[in-house]
């Protein structure tokens, strides 16, 4: 009786082999791609979904504007380095900023369990608001549900955010060109080896702290110097190896990429090594990848490293003629391995 | 380690009341204004959140947009009448149509529970579908999150939408003026009723649907014609009783209701006894009290009622001159009582 009856039962993913969903349909890889491939981008297809970005880019009367959203279910909520609030603005911002726009508003929209501590709750919240000046968006809307105990986990938070673009330009994966150099906005890893420090109870001489930050300002710098930025994407979920095959396949290009250039901190290695995890798929929250014309490379190289968010940024690699979707990785000693999406849940819920 | 040290303890909430947050922290009462008062806005203080509407409205370069984000957490997921699905659509168009805009675009988070059936998001996701379509809407940024087996509920979604004011009104809480009218679109209670229903297990002789709508049609003509429309309010959590409430203590007003005009279906008011509910605060997903100039309130009433979602409408009270805050209810036998916010949790999750 509570089914609804005009349903055909054809969903597209086989039930055979996938029956219910699985913690790897969230971690950024091949399983959430085939989720959004068969599920999500068949039925609200659109020209904005099929830009396969950060965020939906449209106009408003003639205005061009950023919208996007992510939910954060991160475990634990208090990490070194950030704690889920911050991470709730820092997310969403850099999102509208992967879209070339200025962040101006978030939404905020809470799924607290019955039985959170208000203390927590209230700490959670001045540390959004923090994060939220600093980053100068204001939260404007929100909303508040209370589920029961035991049906939740403590807190989850869902940030929207509007954005305005303030320059002409089309930055999203269509618009890597052959010939485009790869930037990378420092070192890798350090956001989900903080957190998983914490999960593991792993010490360190010193913690490694995640490397959650808003990195909007530098990401508008670049644009309005008048930098060729063909394409930007935040190493979230899937981390640095996952963003650059989404842009590979996006774009129909190929991509090599050089691994002696990408900064990895040691102790981020050793805690990699001691994980097994391959920090090419480690989660970040304040680290990003553009795509710019290589006669701006000097040029944005030096803003990025003028900048306190990317004082380590390199260039990492270049977009080849090629087999479409193909990203190549050469190693210290000169071999080359392909590059794959993140398969199975690396780092669940890192984010 | 993980605590943030720059955190003075003096969360507003008193610890020694409130330990911990409560189902009814989330029930649109008063437990969630005091949250919402004493926690949200003082954070987040700005002008829009100082408006206390269901959405904010703003300027981007000349043009007045509304934004608002609300997250469904509904148990059971599919009811008589609709799933969490349409819900999530109707839900955030009716917010965005209540601050007088012309939803545009949504955007939809979801947080899956590990083991969620596959074929059971596919279905959630076609009803999102059809309820865009049919509302004019597009979904066109999204995010998925899959939480671990017993830290979630099946799915909660969120969805924040866009919407642009096409006329120069001002539609919201403080436009009120003593000698408006308040015209309610329907009947009350059929959703919370349709949801309980199930959930206790109760029988009808014919089911009881919810009223679930995106009702910004009927919003749009009403004000298109040039009916003065001062505020507009969707009756979710909390009911007619709280939207009430909360306007008059907003706008700083007295309102009178006559119980007697406020259209209750013989079956809800059974059901409402057998549950020991008010249909006063049980939630509703496709109605709305608008605040109208009296002189226009014969056109509104006409135009309510030669729409579908508008047939049973009502003129059922005035805003008066009296004591800011105040909603009294004349019943049937002319005795007056007077209305408070819901107390308590009494339909916890019904959005």
């Amino acid at each position: 009786m509570n089914e609804p009856r005009d349903f055909v039962t054809s969903c597209p993913i086989p039930i055979v082999d996938y029956p219910n969903v699985l913690l790897a349909h969230g971690s950024g890889g091949k399983l959430m791609h085939q989720l959004i491939e068969k599920i999500f981008r068949p039925a609200f297809q659109n020209s904005y979904l099929n830009q396969q970005h950060d965020g939906a880019v449209f106009e408003v009367e003639g205005k061009r504007l950023a919208f996007t959203t992510d939910s954060y279910v991160i475990r634990p909520i208090f990490f070194p380095g950030g704690d889920i609030g911050s991470l709730a603005v820092h997310g969403t911002v850099n999102d509208l900023a992967m879209c070339g726009a200025k962040p101006l508003f978030l939404s905020a929209g809470f799924v607290v369990e019955e039985g959170f501590p208000m203390e927590s709750l209230w700490r959670v919240v001045q540390s959004m608001k923090q994060a939220a000046q600093a980053a100068g968006v204001e939260v404007v809307t929100g909303d508040t549900k209370v589920v029961d105990k035991g049906k939740g986990d403590g807190i989850f938070i869902n940030t929207a955010g509007i954005g305005v673009l303030e320059h002409n330009r089309t930055i999203r994966p269509d618009q890597v060109k052959v010939g485009d150099t790869i930037l990378l906005s420092g070192d890798i890893g350090r956001h989900g080896i903080a957190v998983m420090a914490v999960r593991e109870g792993l010490q360190f001489d010193s913690a490694i702290e995640s490397d959650s930050a808003a990195v909007h300002h530098l990401v508008l710098k670049l644009i309005g110097v008048g930098i060729q930025v063909h394409c930007l994407r935040d190493l979230t979920r899937g981390g640095l190896a996952s963003a650059l095959v989404e842009i590979a396949r996006t774009s129909k290009t190929k991509i090599a990429i050089d691994e002696t250039k990408v900064p990895v901190r040691e102790d981020v290695k050793a805690a990699c090594e001691i994980l097994g995890l391959d920090p090419f798929y480690v989660a970040n929250e304040g680290r990003f990848i553009a795509f710019v014309a290589s006669k701006d490379v000097e040029h944005a190289i030096t803003i990025m490293r003028n900048d306190p968010l990317g004082v380590s940024a390199e260039q990492i690699g270049k977009v080849e003629a090629g087999e479409a979707g193909l990203v190549t990785v050469r190693s210290q000693i000169g071999t080359s391995r392909i590059l794959d999406m993140l398969t199975g849940e690396q780092l669940p819920r890192i984010c």
